[in-house]
């Protein structure tokens, strides 16, 4: 059989600092910047010559923190309420066989000043994740417009974002390091990061995830997602 | 650093039993047929549950036969003429860092019958590829209708297609075992698969490439590429 041995070519750094919350698809939360930092010996710039030409990248990648061979042969998608099993090569799921991502995101600019960065936006990539691969994305070929999804045939749906007072003045105090942080929330709380299999019996109650270094609060009731806090640790 | 270890989950067979003259992206050549069998412990059918409902489905794969660790940071993608040079990240060439695969194909069904077979459309993978994983194709995340593409914005050129008597008689003889093989041929030769910096050196010399167990032997001249023979080794 033929060698298997990969290495990173490259390192995710991303506002998501931990796996809770992150949007299910790249595209969903398109305020969300991140960079793709190549490591050496990859990060020469002829080696990303004519990238900068495709507006979106494909970026494959390692399920970060992913234990490889923990698998199931059916898993519990958040589409379905988190209830209903499908196969695991019928979903994008993280517990894979083997622990492979892939991610189109919109390539913003290439930065050449130490190394090579890429700048992307809307990614769904956990920060630290190791990328093995990036390939453009080609219209023609990757487009197909008479596809069919079975149970995921449109986004999901979104609900209503409200920010509290207190949200409302954290915001204000970080705009100037985050001036997309409003925008970022606004997307990520919309798709309600709640586990599927909890809805119905967590109306009201707090959850948190970290978004670069803050701890934002929120809570969901009558359908509407309300910022609490947004605090550094 | 996460484990790197991967296996592969299933195994291309193909009529493409050589790399030369395969499509340069997968939907290309939809007359195309191949099966992607699932290897134990993968092949069971709950790890399939669902997918049928998935028109379409993204193979990540291995570059059969390439060498890892054997890269070089720019390629010469035939779509330039095979001379001009982008960045190995700018190209799908095989010859990169990691030697993954990605493509797109359609999936017709799934059968049963011993372990899991997935029959496709449209690949462009060579006889005995091996996989490393299945994703559902998911229009709303995939389709990105904005996308901008560098240097291959559009499907490349194809050219006129003419069977010999001879070639038209082996047509014939092989209709039963391979009812798609005319179509398949003049998609493939369509796509004038001669090496990009050899054109326009090589008017009406003979190429030839393995099909199934046949050796497909061809030559373009004025714009046409004429199927010369079709014989069995």
């Amino acid at each position: 059989m033929e060698s298997l041995h990969f290495e990173p070519i490259g390192v995710v750094h991303s506002p998501y600092r931990e796996k809770f919350g992150i949007p299910r698809q790249p595209g969903l939360v398109s305020a969300a910047r991140m960079q793709l930092e190549l490591l050496p010996p990859y990060n020469r710039p002829e080696a990303v010559k004519g990238l900068e030409g495709f507006s979106h990248i494909w970026v494959s990648f390692l399920f970060h923190g992913v234990i490889a061979g923990k698998w199931s042969p059916t898993v519990r998608p958040p589409r379905l309420g988190g209830n209903a099993r499908v196969g695991v090569f019928a979903s994008r799921s993280t517990h894979r066989p083997n622990p492979l991502g892939l991610s189109v995101v919109e390539l913003e600019r290439i930065e050449f000043d130490e190394g090579v960065v890429l700048h992307l936006r809307g990614g769904d990539l956990l920060d630290g994740t190791p990328v093995l691969d990036i390939k453009p994305y080609i219209p023609y070929a990757d487009i197909i417009p008479e596809a069919r999804a079975g149970f995921a045939p449109e986004p999901p749906e979104t609900c209503e974002v409200r920010f509290s007072e207190v949200a409302e003045a954290a915001l204000v105090a970080r705009a100037d390091e985050h001036p997309e942080l409003r925008e970022l929330i606004t997307q990520l709380l919309a798709q309600d990061p709640r586990p599927g299999y909890r809805r119905g019996e967590d109306e009201g109650r707090e959850y948190g995830m970290r978004l670069y270094d803050f701890d934002l609060r929120w809570r969901v009731a009558d359908g509407v997602a309300e910022v609490l806090a947004l605090a550094v640790d």
